[in-house]
């Protein structure tokens, strides 16, 4: 059977990698990935055949990794946090379906520890009650369905985490999302902006939904808004769950 | 320094436990946790005082875990899945913020793989776009904000993942989310049902919104119900990320 597995690699350091994630990288004899990921796990990977492509370069690196499967190889598509959160295991399953046919291959998800989770962690407990994933890229989704979701986010007082939050080309989608939650939270609900969590340049601040656009914020930044619960104490951010105590 | 460690163990197996979970535990004498998750982990900690009890008593736990990290000793607070989701992280940071003060303990979050991202993996890729994550248990949370929630979730094309989906005193919830979400979701919406994932008792199920009813649902049990764009081919569920292919 043609294997495939697509590898969660969580945030990035060996310590927060599960054991199936080691063990998939071991069994494999191809690793396929972005230039970043497979530079994050390079010591695990010394003696593997290595595709690595740039940024956008996804498709084509799905594709490779499906032919050189089905060429008998097993092949591990590496994917940072989760791959199935906004990671490669969607792609690589919906070109199996389109393309050839899901029975052929053996495709094995890994799931991993996701960005929100490690930036959450890094904060303290600000994901203790329901929270909204939504990745502020407009690249593969139209701005008008983010913004729809972010009205429905504060509508429902959910805790709120940005995947994607700001580029060098998308500025200006942080300001709007501020200007759209703060019709529903107050201006001094807490947020937590955490920068290559558990990376060597990890950096996390922790500020308020007024002054978060004034923060740095790019690319590898998280940021979780809290819900209408959540307070800060010193270094952490902290939701209650709702037991009395 | 007074060290508590709250230690997410991911579903529940070892090898989707991240090495920093195994680390915590070793470098404590003390382990606490309900007892269904001490179980899962207890060739991890043969050598180890063993505090644990039953369901519903969170804040007892906590409350003997502080006071054991405050005489000397070095604690591990066990949670399933991310320690920070619906976890005990919260609970510890509270009871602390609230009776000492942070800055006399040193407070450590390892985050894990959470229920939602374990059971999307056994799934396929569901949760390749924005999603909510939910619990339906009113014990905590009063039901018209879990049902606003749900009104939310459904207006904004979210997928959802539902935890403690029901209970033997909580059977309709599972229905009067059904019928909420019917007024914004088509009723061939793929839901996934996953039940102990990579536990030796795991099951999933493939249905949909209009039939999810039907299903063997209970509270070790998680649901994922897709997006207008989520579709089934064979054992997968996928949620397209939008590229072109």
């Amino acid at each position: 059977m043609n294997k495939l597995y697509v590898v969660g690699i969580g945030p990035g350091n060996r310590e927060n990698m599960t054991l199936s994630a080691v063990n998939a990288l071991k069994d494999s004899n191809i690793i396929i990935g972005y230039d970043t990921y497979i530079d994050l796990i390079k010591d695990l990977i010394i003696d593997k055949e290595i595709v690595s492509n740039g940024m956008r370069k996804e498709v084509d690196r799905c594709k490779e990794a499906i032919v050189l499967a089905s060429k008998g190889n097993t092949v591990s598509v590496v994917s940072s946090g989760d791959a199935g959160v906004y990671g490669m295991a969607g792609l690589i399953l919906e070109i199996i379906s389109k393309e050839y046919s899901l029975s052929e291959f053996d495709v094995q998800v890994i799931p991993g520890v996701t960005a929100g989770n490690s930036s959450a962690a890094i904060l303290g407990a600000p994901l203790m009650h329901d929270y909204v994933t939504i990745s502020l890229s407009d690249w593969l989704t139209k701005w008008e369905t983010i913004e729809n979701r972010l009205h429905c986010a504060g509508k429902g007082d959910f805790i709120v985490v940005l995947y994607n939050p700001k580029s060098k080309s998308r500025t200006e989608y942080i300001k709007k999302t501020q200007e759209i939650l703060l019709n529903y939270k107050s201006p001094q609900t807490p947020v937590g902006i955490v920068k290559s969590a558990f990376r060597d340049d990890q950096n996390s601040q922790i500020t308020t939904l007024k002054q978060m656009v004034d923060c740095d914020i790019d690319m590898f930044s998280t940021v979780i808004i809290g819900n209408s619960n959540t307070f800060v104490d010193g270094e952490y951010i902290i939701t209650p769950r709702g037991y009395s105590i």
